[in-house]
């Protein structure tokens, strides 16, 4: 019986695989006025000394440029005014917004076909961007069960029954795959550093970011003016808030323990208030306090987002929080915008832009 | 007078820089059929014991996949039928072969132009292939006025006269910062294993090879005959010999000291003769042995390539050794293929693949 249910579950899914290649096949072809990839901000140690080109191989008096990003670029023809400029999360690279976990468009594609510049970055210290002036330790640690429950795919080895995410195999292990560990320690101020350099060489744009992101996201938005906006896909860590205005912790079973914000001062924060934020949270997200921590993680993060917002708002500002489920999106993981519903994600996306003036 | 010249330099770069910019922006677009990414290859560790939901980040019952390449691509409308695939060399990821560090269009966008389907690699345990099996430690050695010498874009601080590499300080940043650290030890097994799985998923066609992965590309070619040419750009350490035909160890006053041939079955090597091969060099490469050990390091490569080819044709095979200077191209660095007369370059390989008729 249940031999008879996988095989009609597979074969659904075989029909429905097709159905998105044939859709996709159907597409016309990308026309790319231009693209490339460069490297961007950073810093340079210089070793004491002098270089001895008979003694190359000692350091003395030689350089390291570390800690800067590595962007690719798609340029399409008739291009929006605003490129998109996309940041991923914790433990992932440019890949993020790539190709799907099965080898459908992402939001690279997406967004490409819908006239905008995209720009995707590797963050200092993460991927091509590998070089760091800070020294690491890479073991090789079986965590990915872990992620599976923490990206709320399902409380591992179940899905959640309504998610999102492919169930072969394949998907996932595609979606293992494309984890790439820090090449030195994770720094919010460094990532920011690197993404203000991407607005100043490219001018005015919208900045995405997920999850981790998002704390630098603030940080760039808010020591370069030609972020015109910022979109964040389940932030969690990094909201900050006015210095005298930091609210409770928040407590969870999260495996990460309390959600804290982080102060700043008010001039800082008050650049958020002039430009339109959306935050975007996926499904299968506690409502109330739960021993179930991946739910209660998220739950910590999304209530963090709306206190967030509510004070960005209360300061004049323009921010919103969407909560998926309750615009009758379900089945969302952490990777929203590379789930089965992308199209419908990104779809979203562009109706906030076209009514922000952002598309222009 | 040093001032003045440097001023004229500076002006006659800025021209060209201008013309080439010029002569870019009056390209047509690229039309894509289609782009993507996805992760090849690969291996899993499993760590014993059962995964515990409520202890989830013990590793007990855990996997980690690493090991694995991955691949950007891209296929232009009416493609020729034999993608290229790029595997890039020591320190290095894809970058090597997208723009070129003074923003001139690379090999991706040259053969993509060409009508090629070009696959861009970062190999196992490189770029955002981060996630190794082998663990390591990274720590950051400034290196960067060793490689300038070793990669012959001169003697530092000084260029070789009549180098093909750009002058201004913007262009050398760029590659210094496109390297990117192993994370995990180099392997060119894993890496030729990785790469056949992607000859494998994408089917028949040409590998291209720079630098340390010219030897996981001979070992790519003997376990995948859908490997139907190989082309190397600078090859060095990895040329395979039949067990009984080891060559001398080539002398040298490169920092590497001493190069030797690798042994394999003669039934391995063999098929190595069944396709056309072709290997390039660039200049400044020495004639006789010197103690300028830069240009004496690849003359001891050079040297081998040539032992190598003329061993794969006495065994009916069909390999050419091409030293740039010896047919009026000059100052070639090792990364000939980003070079300023990198379409030269490029025009070179189209006729050499036209000959072969692997451009249908």
């Amino acid at each position: 019986m249940h031999k008879a249910i996988n095989y009609l579950c597979a074969s659904a899914m075989l029909l429905f695989a097709a159905g998105a290649l044939y859709a996709q096949s159907k597409q016309q072809p990308l026309t790319i006025a231009k693209q490339g990839s460069f490297m961007i901000g950073g810093s340079v140690i210089t070793e004491q000394g002098s270089f001895d080109l008979n003694n190359a191989l000692k350091p003395q008096g030689q350089t390291f440029h570390g800690d800067h990003a590595y962007v690719f670029y798609q340029i399409p023809v008739k291009a929006h005014k605003l490129p998109l400029v996309f940041l991923h999360g914790a433990g992932q690279s440019k890949k993020t917004w790539e190709s799907t976990p099965d080898g459908r468009d992402g939001f690279q594609h997406i967004f490409l076909r819908k006239g905008f510049s995209v720009y995707l970055l590797d963050q200092p210290r993460r991927g091509d961007a590998g070089r760091s002036t800070a020294s690491v330790a890479i073991t090789p640690t079986p965590d990915e069960q872990f992620w599976f429950t923490q990206f709320r795919i399902g409380n591992y080895p179940d899905y959640f029954p309504d998610v999102q995410f492919p169930r072969d195999s394949v998907s996932l292990e595609q979606f293992f795959r494309q984890m790439t560990p820090n090449t030195g320690a994770f720094d919010g101020a460094i990532v920011a550093d690197a993404c203000s350099e991407i607005f100043n060489k490219i001018g005015n744009g919208i900045l995405v970011t997920h999850s981790q992101g998002g704390g630098p996201g603030w940080l760039t938005a808010i020591r370069n003016d030609k972020v015109k906006a910022v979109v964040a896909y389940e932030p969690y860590s990094g909201f900050v808030f006015p210095e005298n205005e930091l609210p409770q912790p928040i407590k969870s079973t999260g495996l990460f323990g309390e959600l804290k914000g982080i102060g700043i001062p008010m001039n800082d924060f008050l650049k958020l208030t002039k430009i339109p934020i959306v935050v975007y949270y996926g499904d299968n997200i506690a409502k109330e306090p739960t021993l179930t921590w991946n739910k209660d993680h998220w739950r910590s993060g999304l209530e963090m987002a709306r206190i967030w917002a509510a004070t960005i708002n209360k300061h004049g500002g323009n921010a919103t929080v969407v909560h998926l489920p309750e615009i009758g999106i379900y089945g969302n993981t952490h990777f929203l915008f590379s789930d089965l519903n992308n199209m419908e994600v990104a779809d979203l996306l562009s109706k906030w832009l076209k009514e922000k003036g952002l598309d222009k």
